[in-house]
C-alpha cells in the first residue's frame, strides 16, 4: 500500500551522536537515554512544544514520506485539531511532560500494542506479566534505582529557574557560538524563525566575535558534554563565566536529582515508596515463579506492557521526553553458558540490518554498514545470537508498523556509555526531524539485577538444571573436630581453623601423609605462638573425597528488548506524514498501514437524504461483526472535503453510499493513498477491506478483483 | 459450551447490604464504595489472604458453577499453582493491596478488557481517551477529592496498629456477639477452622453471655455502621469500651485520612499532585475538545481504561480490595433536558434485570425482582432511559464474558448512600464466597465535575446548541450612565446602583413611565438619606427592549458506568470454577468461555516422538495466523494429567497429534467441559475452533458436523 521509498545512504551524524556517554556516578538506563534532544529551544515554555529542526549537516530540514520537506507548524496544528494527543489539563494550564491521547492516539497506540503483542508475546510464546507500578523503596534501593537513577540539575539563585546542568552549559555554549557565527557573517544552520527568537531570548550576546581557540574548546565542550559528571559541569560554569540570561547570575552548584516519583504505601509514613522508572523490575522479582509455569524450561521471555514513570527536569520535547510513558519490555532469560545461541536465530539471519557499531563511533567517525544480522553475529560485531535475533525481530516489528526503512538504524553503545551491568546494548534509532531519536534499547543486561536481589533477599532467583553426565570431582578435605578443638585453642581457635581451611589441595595431600605417618602435623598459623602450630590427629582429619553433582545451578544472564511506545507512536506519524498538492490548499495525509491506522474505514453517504440510512446502519453492523472499526461521517460537506478530513487521521478507506447503492446494493471503496476506487456489492467490499487489513491482499490485488470506479462526483477535493 | 443454570430465587441480604450510607463529611464515589467486606478476619496479616466467606444467611456456603460447596483454599491453591495473579514483590514480604498478575491472569485481563473495548466502544463508537495518572493538586481539589475522599482511621496508642475506624468497631462488636452466642450455646455461623482462628486471637473475650438489650444495641449499631461520621465512630469506641484485644488498649480518635497517593511533580517542590483515584476526570478536562472532535454532535460519550490508586488503610481482601487497580470508565454526556432519552433504548427495553431498588431497601426488606428494564423506566424504578439502556448493556457485557447470571443483581443506591452529585446510582453485584461484591458502578453524575472544573478554569465546559427557533424575549432594562452616576451619589453610589438593579418588571416599567412624565424617578433606598433617592434622566434610562437568542447553552449531565476490572476478573474465576470428580482425585476446571479464556488451544503431542514434531510446528503457526492463541505442552506426563493440568487454567480446546496425525494429517479436538471429542483433518479443525471461539458456533453444532472419537488412551480420568 504504502509507496516504497529507494533506501538512501543514511547521512552521517553531527557531534551530537557522541554526546552519550553517561558520567561515571550516574546510572543511566541505557534504553532510554534521556539526552538525545539538545535544542537551542527546550526553555520555551510551552506547554505544546514546538520540536527543533536539529539534523545532521546533509540534511538540511526533514522531510515527509514522498521527500517533501516537512513543515512541522502544520503537522502539529494537524495533530491538534484531529486530537491525536493533546496537552494533560490544558486547561488548567498544562504540567509539562504530561499528555492524553485522543481517540485517534488512542486507537493507534492500541493498534501498536496490539501488533506488538502479537509479533512478540505470540510469537513466541512469551509469558505475559502486568506487575503494579507502585514499587516499594527496598526493591529500587537494591536495584540501583534510589542512588543513582538521576540527573544532575543547578538552579538560578535570584529567580529560582531550574536547569539540568548539561542543558544549560549547552545551552549557554551554542549561543555564544551563535553569535560569533553572527558576528563573522556565517550563515547560521537553524531556521530563521528560531534564531530570531533565538537573539531576542539572549540579547546582549548576540554577534559577538570569538578567539578562534575558545569558539574550538567550546565545540570540544559540547562534542562530549554527556561525559561530565556534575562537578564537571560546575567547573565548567565558573571556568567559562556561564550566566542565566534572563537574570544574569551564576546558577549553583549542581547537585543530583533522583527521577524517580516517590510517595508512600499505606497509612502510616513507614513505607516509602516510588512509581517505577521501568517495568523490568516487577519481572525479575516473578522470575523464580515464571521459570515454575515455564515447567523450568529455559531459556524462556517475560513480557510486560504498562506505564512507566520518570520525573524529567525539564521536559520540553513533546511526545518525546514525558514523565509518563508507555514502555513494552521484554526480558529473555538465557543461559550465560553456550555463547547465548538463539534456536530460532537461522529464521532471522539473512535479515539486513543498518548498523552503526562501537568501533566506528570510537574512531570518530559515523559511517553506518548495511549487513545481515548473520554475518553481523559471525563476525562479532553483535556479541551473540540472542541479541542478534532481538535486534531483527525489532526491525521486523518496526517494518511491520509502517517505520520507514530510510529512516531506523542500529546504534551500539560505546563502552563509557552502557550502564555497568550491561555487556553489549544496541538502539534502534528513528530518523524525526529533531534528528535520531532511541526508540527501542536492546540490552544484554548480564545477571546483574537476578544476582542483587537474590543476594538481598536470599530468594533463590536461579535455574537448577539436571547434568545430564553427572560432575565427579575429587578432593582433599579436612574436617575440623569442632567440640574439642576450640577448647584445645582456647583465643586462638578461629586463626587456627582459618589457618586450616586456607591449606591447598597440594598442602592437604603432603599433610595426610604427615598425619598417617606421624599422628600429627605442624602448620604455619602468623601471630599465633612462634608462628608454628601442632594439630593432633584426635583435633582433624584429611582425606581425599568424591563429589558427585548432579545439579547444575547457575542465574542466567538477560536480554532485555525495551519499546519506548510513545517515542515510536510520534515517530511513526513524522514517517507516515506526507502532503497531497490540491487546487486550493494543500492537504495533509497520514499513510499508516491499515493494520495500524486507527479507524479502518470512513463510511461516507452521498447527503443526508433519509433513503441511506438503512444502508449506512446495516453496513456499519457488518463491519463491526468483521471486526473492522468504522466512522461514519454524514456531515453536509462535500465528499471531497469529508475524505480530505479523513486523510489527516489516516484512516485507509472510505466507502460511499449514493443512489446507486439503494437501488442495487453496491457501494465504492476509496483507497486513501491512490484516491483510487472500485465498486462492488457489499460483501465483496467487506471481505476486500479484510484481506487488505490482515495484510493478505494489496489494494492492487483488489483493483485486478473488483472494477474500476471513476465518479466524477467523489474525487477528492 | 457453558451448561446454562436455571436462575434460582436470589438469596436476601444480610444486615450488610445496608451498611453503605457514607458519612455526611466523607465523598464516597458511588461506582466503588469501599467498605462492601466486613470481616472478621481482615487483619489477618496474610499478604495472600484467605477471604472470608460472609454470605447471606440461607446460603450457608459458596457454590460452584455446577453447585458444588466452593472450596475456597483448593481454588486459591489452584490461582497461585497456575500464576493467575500473586502478591507483588513477595521475595521482598510482599506489600498489602499490591498483586501482579501472571500470564494467564493477564491474558484473561486483556480479554476482558478487549471484550469491553467492542462491547461499549466500538458498538458505540465512543471516543476513547488515555488520560495521565499523574493529577496535578489543583484539579482534584477542585472535584472535591482532596477535601472528600477520605476513610477514618485510628491508631493503638501502644504498638501503632493502624485501623479502619469502621472496620475496628464492627470487629469488636462481631467478636462479643460472638462470644455471646458461644455463652449461649448456639451454632457460630462462620466455619470451624475461622472461629477457632478468631478465638485464639481474642483471647478472653471469648463464651462472655451479654445482656439481650447489649446484643439488640450492638445489632443495631452493625446494621449502620456506614452511617457513621469519625466523630460518631469515637463516641461508640469510647461507650462500648471498644479496645484492640492485642494491647488491651483504647485506640486514639478518628481522623479522616485522604485515599489518594500524593507524590511532587517536576523537580521544584511546588507542583504537588496525586495519583487519580478515578480516570473520570481526565475525561471530564477534555470535554470541550472531545465535543469537537465529535463536531459538536450530542450526546456522546468518552471512555478511558486505565489505572487507578487508592492508599486503602488496611487492604485484606485479594483481589477485590487493592490499591492500584485497572478501571474502564465511561462518561456519556447528555442534555438533562428532554428526560435523557437514549434513541438506541427500544434495542434492550426488553431485557430483564435483577434488580434491588431503594425503596424496596429503605422499607427493610431485600427482595429482587426481575423486570425488562423497559418497565423499570416506566414505572420510574430506574430513573431514565441513558441510565436504563447502560443498566442493560451492563448485564450483557457481564453475561458475555461468563459471568453467573444466578449470581448478578443491580443495587440501587439508597439517598443518603450517593455522592451529593448523583442523582441515581445502581451497582451491578456480583455474588462471590465473600458475599455480594459492587463490581460496575452506574451513577448519573449530573452536571457536577463540569460545572466545577469550568467555574475554576473559566473553561467554557459547555455545549452551544444553535436553537431552530430562536427564542426572542422583551425585557424592560436599565442603563445607568457610570460617569455621572458614581460622582453624583459618591459614597452611596453602589448602594443606590444595586437599588436600581433590584427593581422587578412591573417596577421598572411604572418607572419608565415616571421618568418620561418627571425626567426624574424616586426609589427606595434603605441605609442611604431618609430612604428615599431621587435619579434624574441624565443619571438613567429605562426602555423596553427585545432580545433575540439564537444559542442555546448549556452543561451536559454525565451518565457514568464504571467498571473494576479486577473484581470482575476475580468474580468471573470464582462463577466459573468447578470441580470434576476423578477416580484418583478431584480436579479443578475453569469453564471461561472460549473468547474470555486466557488461551484458547492446548498442543498436546501423544508422546515426545520426533515425528510429531513438524506437525506440532505446523499446527502451532496455522493457529497463529488464524488468530488463536496456543500452548504446547509436550512433557512426559500422561495425556489425562496434561490435559487436567490445562483444565485448571480454563483452555477451552485441546488438540492431540498422535501416530494417526502422521499417517492422514487428521487430529483431535477436545471440549473442556464435555471432555468429548471430535476428529478431523487440521483446516476442519482450525476452522470449527475459530467459529466456537468467535461465537458462531457451539460445541454442539460441531459434534454434529465432525466425526466423534473415543480414543480411550485420550480420556481424562
Amino acid at each position: 500500500m504504502k509507496p516504497l521509498l529507494r533506501i538512501p545512504a543514511i547521512p552521517p551524524l553531527t557531534g551530537k551522536a557522541f554526546r552519550r556517554s553517561p558520567d561515571s556516578t550516574i546510572l543511566r538506563r541505557p534504553s532510554f537515554a534521556r539526552r538525545f534532544i539538545a535544542s537551542a529551544q527546550e526553555h520555551t515554555r510551552s506547554v505544546f512544544p514546538k520540536l527543533t529542526t536539529k539534523l545532521p549537516p546533509n540534511m538540511t530540514t526533514a522531510t515527509t514520506l514522498k521527500g517533501q520537506p516537512l513543515d512541522k507548524v502544520t503537522l502539529e496544528s494537524l495533530l491538534r485539531r484531529r486530537m491525536f494527543y493533546t496537552p494533560s489539563f490544558e486547561i488548567y494550564g498544562g504540567v509539562s511532560g504530561l499528555y492524553d491521547y485522543g481517540p485517534p492516539g488512542c486507537a493507534l497506540q492500541a493498534n501498536i500494542v496490539d501488533a506488538w503483542r502479537k509479533h512478540f508475546i505470540l510469537e513466541e510464546d512469551m509469558l505475559e506479566v502486568d506487575c503494579t507500578v507502585l514499587t516499594p523503596h527496598e526493591v529500587l534501593k537494591t536495584s540501583g534505582h534510589v542512588d543513582k537513577f538521576a540527573d544532575w540539575m543547578c538552579k538560578d539563585p535570584k529567580n529560582g529557574e531550574i536547569f539540568r546542568a548539561d542543558h544549560f552549559v549547552e545551552d549557554v555554549l551554542e549561543t555564544r557560538l551563535r553569535g560569533d557565527k553572527e558576528a563573522r557573517g556565517l550563515k547560521i544552520e537553524e531556521k530563521e524563525v528560531d534564531a530570531k527568537k533565538k537573539r531576542k531570548k539572549t540579547k546582549g550576546q548576540e554577534a559577538i566575535k570569538l578567539d578562534d581557540a575558545v569558539v574550538q574548546e567550546y565545540e570540544e565542550i559540547l562534542a562530549q558534554i554527556d561525559n561530565y559528571n556534575g562537578e564537571q559541569l560546575g567547573e565548567l560554569i565558573i571556568k567559562h563565566d556561564l550566566k542565566n540570561a534572563a537574570t544574569g547570575l551564576t546558577p549553583t552548584p549542581p547537585v543530583a536529582f533522583n527521577l524517580m516519583f516517590s510517595t508512600t504505601i499505606g497509612p502510616s509514613s513507614n513505607l516509602p515508596g516510588y512509581l517505577r522508572p521501568e517495568t523490568a523490575q516487577g519481572q525479575f522479582l516473578n522470575f523464580a515463579k515464571l521459570l515454575e509455569f515455564n515447567a523450568g524450561g529455559m531459556p524462556f521471555a517475560s513480557a510486560s506492557i504498562g506505564k512507566s514513570y520518570r520525573n524529567e527536569i525539564s521536559p520540553r520535547a513533546g511526545l518525546l521526553r514525558v514523565r509518563e510513558f508507555l514502555m513494552a519490555e521484554i526480558e529473555h532469560f538465557v543461559d550465560p553458558e553456550g555463547h547465548k545461541k538463539h534456536e530460532r536465530f537461522h529464521e532471522v539471519e539473512d535479515i539486513e540490518l543498518v548498523l552503526l557499531d562501537r568501533h566506528t563511533q570510537l574512531s570518530g567517525k559515523t559511517s553506518v554498514k548495511k549487513e545481515s544480522i548473520g554475518k553481523a553475529v559471525k563476525e562479532g560485531t553483535v556479541d551473540n545470537e540472542t541479541l542478534g535475533y532481538f535486534l531483527a525481530r525489532i526491525h521486523l516489528f518496526l517494518k511491520k508498523i509502517g517505520v520507514d526503512q530510510s529512516k531506523i538504524r542500529f546504534r551500539q553503545h560505546m563502552a563509557n556509555e552502557m550502564a555497568h551491568y550491561a555487556t553489549d546494548c544496541w538502539d534502534a534509532e528513528l530518523l524525526t526531524s529533531t534528528g535520531w531519536v532511541e526508540c527501542v534499547g536492546c540490552a544484554d543486561r548480564s545477571a546483574y539485577d537476578l544476582t542483587v536481589h537474590a543476594k538481598k533477599t536470599g530468594a533463590p532467583l536461579v535455574v537448577r538444571e539436571r547434568l545430564e553426565v553427572p560432575k565427579v570431582t575429587e578432593e582433599w578435605e579436612v574436617d575440623i573436630e569442632k567440640k574439642k578443638f576450640g577448647p584445645f585453642y582456647k583465643k586462638d581457635g578461629k586463626t587456627v581453623e582459618a589457618a586450616v581451611l586456607a591449606l591447598s589441595q597440594e598442602q592437604r595431600e603432603k599433610l595426610a601423609k604427615e598425619m598417617q605417618e606421624n599422628g600429627k602435623i605442624v602448620i604455619d598459623v602468623p601471630g599465633v605462638a612462634d608462628g608454628k602450630v601442632e594439630i593432633s590427629k584426635d583435633l582433624l582429619d584429611i582425606e581425599k573425597r568424591k563429589r558427585t553433582e548432579n545439579i547444575r545451578e547457575y542465574t542466567p544472564n538477560v536480554i532485555e528488548p525495551s519499546f519506548g511506545i510513545g517515542r515510536i507512536l510520534y515517530s511513526l506519524i513524522e514517517h507516515n506524514y506526507w502532503v497531497r498538492e490540491g487546487d486550493d490548499e494543500a492537504r495533509g495525509v497520514l499513510s499508516f498501514p491499515p493494520s495500524i491506522a486507527p479507524t479502518k474505514v470512513l463510511i461516507v453517504p452521498l447527503s443526508s437524504n433519509k433513503e441511506f440510512e438503512p444502508f449506512i446502519r446495516k453496513l456499519s453492523q457488518k463491519l463491526r461483526v468483521a471486526g473492522v472499526s468504522s466512522r461514519l461521517d454524514a456531515s453536509n460537506a462535500s465528499i471531497g472535503k469529508r475524505y480530505s478530513r479523513n486523510d489527516e487521521l489516516g484512516t485507509p478507506f472510505g466507502i460511499t453510499i449514493d443512489f446507486q447503492t439503494v437501488k442495487d446494493g453496491t457501494v465504492t471503496l476509496r483507497e486513501r493513498d491512490s484516491t483510487r476506487q472500485v465498486r462492488a456489492e457489499q460483501g465483496k467490499i467487506i471481505s476486500a477491506i479484510q484481506s487488505l487489513v490482515d495484510g493478505g491482499k494489496t489494494w492492487q490485488d483488489i483493483e485486478f478483483e473488483l472494477p474500476i470506479f471513476q465518479g466524477q462526483e467523489l474525487e477528492v477535493r
